[in-house]
């Protein structure tokens, strides 16, 4: 299924040499009307300059642009590291012709280095003159960093006989971990909806999407995810019937875009949902989801293909969740490898192992102690993750 | 600084057949007197058989010997896992000649196994035949798993003129975590004092080394630490004086073997003290070293030898603590490498880098907020880790 930008909106990509490899660096999203805006930011308390600044836009709830740069993160970069900031919102707004208070920011890459703004000022007019309805697959790649594939997603809904259109990008690969997954992610709609309702519906989709995937437990410095929706399409959300509708494909496309990050992740040869069931509440099974999606041990047997259940036993028992190890059932996709704790003998974990061998399955986990569900999606640790992070800045 | 094994104790490690490739995988450890005993055990609700038959022997407070095997953890094994830990400590008391409830019992290796208790059996009059003064070496290594050298340490002092020995044995390598480290040890002393008095400073002792130290952040079903205190030297242990001297040579062999077991991780290279100060508690303190350690971004740094310290303040930002990104400090050894937030320049990063050549090197970190301050030992995560652990069973 091709990715069909939202109409209203224009997206570019170029290179200003942020990059050392000369790839794609600096990206543009923009709404042709100034749009309505929500956003999550990183819960981590060293937070990079645009992030700061992006808070304090935020509160006027409008926004017509977004400029954002890869290969440098503008993080721990002090006094100057805001003005370069705020000198990256200016330079597009002039160069767009519209308000510096409309265009946020976003950056992604290395920490502690000064961002090179003068590469950013020389890049602006070719990289506004690049915005282009079908930009969207440009701006996607400007913005990643050890990402290997860029990442979109689009889907439409109807509203009161309305066509609208989601269309999200997103980057992501190491340092990803729920609250927040350490990533970038833009998403523009052409429905109309206040800000305060648009938080509502983010903050929803995220918690089912973007807050259940880990890749490495980090978490970034960095961490945006904006929806901007322009209500060009005429549909507005307003009634909960409506909010349903919007909800849903919002939820896909955080979705779809949450387990391409997974997918992508560094090193990444497997995306494994860990799914708890039979918990005696909720916080219950995603303590002993996020136990086990996180735990290294876990993670490396996907690697090895190995069905070494001991481990996912080990990490359910160090989880903060009530338990009763003689209760613990195991499955890979439908081949059951522990029953009532023990496990289930040489025919099922021959079974087990076809199971791991696949790209993508489902390992779960039934506490039998209660009706508490919850999951989470997780990856293998790989060889290739411990020599992309070891190199990185080489 | 040769190992010394303390008086009025031997030891035997021998090969019984449940490690593939012949090597020793059954030890014992002998008082010639019935001795006072204290012991930690894992945290995780998972426990694996011998694990739960020790927490009922030890409520006597006395032990004779101790019967531990490598190879398999039996955990997970159900009632018949049981039976099998209880007939290792009656066929171990039986060729000893002392009662059962004498003998505790440890395992280390493969989760959900049966234990081939047949093999035990056979072995157990060589096991016993071959118990020695200095077969303490023979013991350290019947109990690795993934670990390349044995782990051994002694230390002596002197109470009211009377020298005692302290000597210990442990097992580490993977699955190693504060509360407790995934490991085996087994502390023998000839100093006399009664059960309480020895789990007080047992406590404490496992609190300032490991609980101290991390690996990658799991834990095991199996973890064991025990001390076993025959009072042969005829020093006791009473007074608040007594118990000074005697926790300090404790202390010291702790955090020696915990040391050990950080170096021998599976694929370590480095051994890296991370030194939190100026928080505004010690339990601030605690939990920044805490996160930072456990990183997998900052782990794979060290192993690249990268002076990338946004890694470093950018797990400080997501720990559980009081802090000011703008007021953070950070030296590796004693180069300054962040001064208030900031990175010090290509120079530092330079000597910095000297630094994380080097096999051990402290990473302090100043919070400058207030006067509480803590510590953990961690490791560098390199590709041989990830390589070790998926291929574990294979």
């Amino acid at each position: 299924m091709s990715v069909i930008m939202c109409p209203g909106f224009k997206a570019a990509g170029v290179s200003s040499g942020l990059k050392k490899n000369g790839q794609k660096d600096l990206g543009l999203i923009y709404s042709q009307v100034p749009a309505t805006v929500a956003g999550l930011f990183t819960k981590n308390r060293v937070k990079a300059a645009p992030v700061l600044l992006d808070m304090e836009l935020i509160k006027s709830g409008v926004c017509q642009a977004v400029v954002v740069n890869s290969g440098n993160a503008n993080c721990c970069t002090g006094e100057q590291g805001m003005r370069d900031a705020r000198t990256m919102t200016s330079l597009a707004a002039s160069e767009l012709g519209i308000s510096n208070d409309l265009v946020f920011v976003a950056s992604t890459g290395v920490i502690g280095a000064p961002l090179p703004i003068e590469k950013v000022k020389t890049a602006v007019p070719d990289l506004v003159g690049s915005l282009h309805p079908e930009g969207l697959p440009d701006l996607a790649r400007s913005i990643m960093t050890t990402d290997t594939v860029p990442k979109t997603a689009s889907a439409q809904g109807v509203v009161e006989g309305k066509t609208f259109t989601v269309t999200g990008v997103a980057k992501g690969a190491g340092m990803i971990r729920p609250d927040m997954a350490t990533m970038l992610c833009f998403v523009c709609t052409d429905v109309g909806a206040s800000p305060d309702i648009l938080k509502e519906m983010l903050v929803k989709a995220a918690d089912r999407s973007f807050n259940r995937i880990t890749i490495d437990g980090d978490t970034s410095t960095n961490d945006t995810v904006m929806v901007m929706a322009n209500g060009l399409s005429g549909a507005v959300i307003r009634s909960v019937a409506h909010k349903n509708i919007f909800q849903k494909v919002l939820n896909e496309i955080f979705l779809d875009l949450a387990k391409q990050l997974v997918r992508d992740g560094e090193g990444v040869t497997k995306l494994v949902e860990i799914m708890v069931r039979g918990a005696v509440s909720d916080s219950d099974a995603r303590n002993v989801a996020d136990t086990v999606a996180h735990s290294p041990l876990v993670k490396t047997s996907f690697f090895g293909e190995d069905a070494n259940w001991g481990r996912i036993v080990g990490a359910v028992g160090r989880a903060d969740a009530k338990i009763d190890p003689d209760k613990i059932d195991v499955y890979f996709d439908d081949v059951q490898m522990v029953k009532a704790g023990m496990g289930c003998g040489k025919a099922a974990e021959a079974e087990a192992t076809k199971v791991l061998c696949k790209p993508e399955f489902v390992v779960t986990i039934d506490l039998n102690m209660g009706r508490g569900s919850d999951l989470m999606y997780t990856c293998d640790f790989s060889v290739d993750y411990v020599k992309i992070n070891a190199d990185y800045r080489s």
